[in-house]
């Protein structure tokens, strides 16, 4: 038999995508793996098991002991990370920074983990770039929260009791997300501004149809995302956005620091300078929110200013996001695959810089860092 | 003074909406009209009292009983029109056929009532129909409600990861409601077909990128509604119906006969056979719903398919939706008011087809009808 691996039910809490979609089951099977797929794991993403059942096995409890391969959504549990054998491959969104214990643990059980949020952004990688897909499903998915929490419509309405003016958005952040909140928003009817330190983001923004907010103040950082600002640019930064701000229907923030907490971009004083009625959507919620008044998971009334702060944005599309995650994976995955066998190439740039844990080793510096910190 | 007009604050249940928004507070107070508006009573719809403090007289309670006009969006309680003093004016949505109980109480109190809902689909009073702009907006929101609860991306998006083909979406109903619907589901890049029995259809929903499902079967109504078809046409129409809807991953119905139980155009075995995940929001919930499965009110999972029932949908884009109701009110309103006093004519084709209750008597035939079958 060829490579042996194991697909795992999603256990964390809200989580209706699985690692593999009847599609890329097909791709694996073609390939020559052996798939255990976990009866049922399909099901919140409405793929039935009788769509896998052509290519993979379906077990009640996939033997993670004896797979060589697991794939995963998040981050595996103590307990799973705890079954998998010397020299495993674990591939998923690992989140190391906000799971030290999880990395010790692969670390010792001398598991080779890669972290799909590490995968480079380079063109080779783009169709493994989970971050990406999933990015773009959160950017999508908080336009459409923004126009369903809205007391007012979103395109311009003409009618014979007269016309309603185009919503007024603002975006915050202009990366995978922020561009398909915009387009979104754009598709919908909004008049949309949008705000990126990137100067790089004027002409992406400006071929959505939306108008780039300049505040003067630019800050590109590495692997397209953005630097950490001064205090001084901050001040600019806060000025601008907050007449922008003032004026919008709703602002949708998308603003992240991979592996950091999120920027506080608005702040409870132009929340309360927004209209009554006005919506924030806060995609940065998982990492604490753009916005100061932000509670992950919630969503709640300040001022008559409505402030939603979802987690796990890409889950509620679970389709479409498991299809692309599935396929990221498939993409990442398969190179490594040659007759049915798993050879990993440490010469190969995506191998070398997506893994998290190696031969007993932590092989991601940042991560590295902290667990160094920590003890 | 001028005419004395009460707007009270919406009591029903879940009402957002109020009779009056600051800009026609303006315009009735240019005509001289007196307008005694209750604090709070924008709230809902996120207009402070503050936006109308310089036209109208904010006070705690309404004297309806010194009313010589109240504007109302929800049926009057019968606390409210068993303060009316005879020959007042109350104009408001009245569902006569709904609340027998209060039409009897207006004809007794010699209240002169003007239901918005029979306001005469006519070219010169479309500024004053009511029942089209809410249902604009009811459609609006219909296919957002479709975006929010599917589990599918609605456009086509192509990404490194693969392309995600668009949703399909079928609108049954080619009314406002479902005009609107295809046309926000169209922005949002969905694939959408339509169904209506009115051959007129046709061309609007194709004007709008939509396709029209052909069963063969057509009934044009009156007034701009389909009349109820024969049993052998409803086979007919269920069976190529059955068809579009199992391939569909949302159903928007907005099929509505006005006073009557909506067509029931959704059978169970319909629902059975569609895509697991598939979406039905129902706009006819609020008359008993298209589909056999609705619950007013409830979002329920029916094997792996949501329907979602929701009442009252204008009041949930309540800026908007005051704005245009409040602008149909004084559309209708004002061309009875001259030198700041009211007078009725009743030549007038809009104001002798609009009235429910005068002097004593119910001049809408079928709630006559109604009222002499209950007694």
């Amino acid at each position: 038999m060829g490579v042996r691996i194991a697909v795992p039910r999603e256990i964390f809490p809200g989580e209706r995508r699985v690692a593999l979609d009847p599609g890329m089951a097909a791709r694996f099977a073609q390939l020559g793996a052996e798939v255990l797929f976990q009866r049922g794991a399909g099901a919140g993403a409405h793929f039935p098991d009788a769509a896998y059942q052509e290519w993979v096995r379906l077990v009640e409890q996939p033997p993670l002991a004896e797979a060589e391969v697991l794939l995963k959504v998040q981050p595996p549990t103590p307990e799973e990370a705890g079954q998998l054998r010397e020299g495993a491959v674990l591939v998923g969104f690992l989140q190391p920074h906000r799971h030290l214990e999880m990395v010790r643990l692969l670390r010792d059980r001398k598991v080779t983990s890669f972290a799909m949020e590490l995968v480079p952004r380079i063109s080779r990688a783009q169709s493994m770039d989970a971050l990406s897909s999933q990015a773009s499903i959160s950017g999508y998915k908080a336009a459409l929260m923004a126009a369903e929490l809205s007391s007012v419509f979103f395109p311009m309405l003409t009618t014979a009791a007269g016309t309603v003016r185009p919503a007024k958005v603002v975006v915050i952040g202009a990366g995978v997300a922020g561009l398909q909140a915009i387009a979104t928003a754009r598709r919908l009817g909004a008049q949309v501004e949008a705000y990126d330190i990137r100067p790089a983001a004027k002409e992406q923004v400006e071929s959505l149809g939306a108008r780039l907010i300049d505040t003067g103040v630019k800050a590109e950082g590495s692997g397209g995302y953005a630097r950490e600002l001064t205090a001084e640019e901050l001040g600019i930064q806060t000025e601008v956005l907050a007449r922008h701000i003032a004026l919008a229907d709703a602002v949708i923030s998308t603003a992240a620091i991979p592996g950091r907490a999120a920027p506080r971009i608005v702040s409870a004083a132009m929340v309360e300078a927004m209209k009554p009625g006005a919506v924030i959507v806060d995609l940065a919620a998982e990492s604490g929110g753009n916005c100061e008044l932000t509670r992950p998971g919630e969503t709640l009334v300040h001022q008559d200013v409505i402030i939603h702060g979802p987690l796990n944005v890409p889950s509620l599309i679970p389709v479409h996001a498991t299809e692309m995650y599935a396929r990221n994976l498939f993409n990442f995955l398969s190179p490594m695959i040659s007759d049915g066998r798993l050879e990993l190439n440490w010469e190969d740039e995506v191998i070398a810089r997506s893994v998290l844990t190696h031969a007993g080793e932590v092989r991601h510096e940042p991560t590295l860092k902290l667990l160094e910190t920590e003890s």
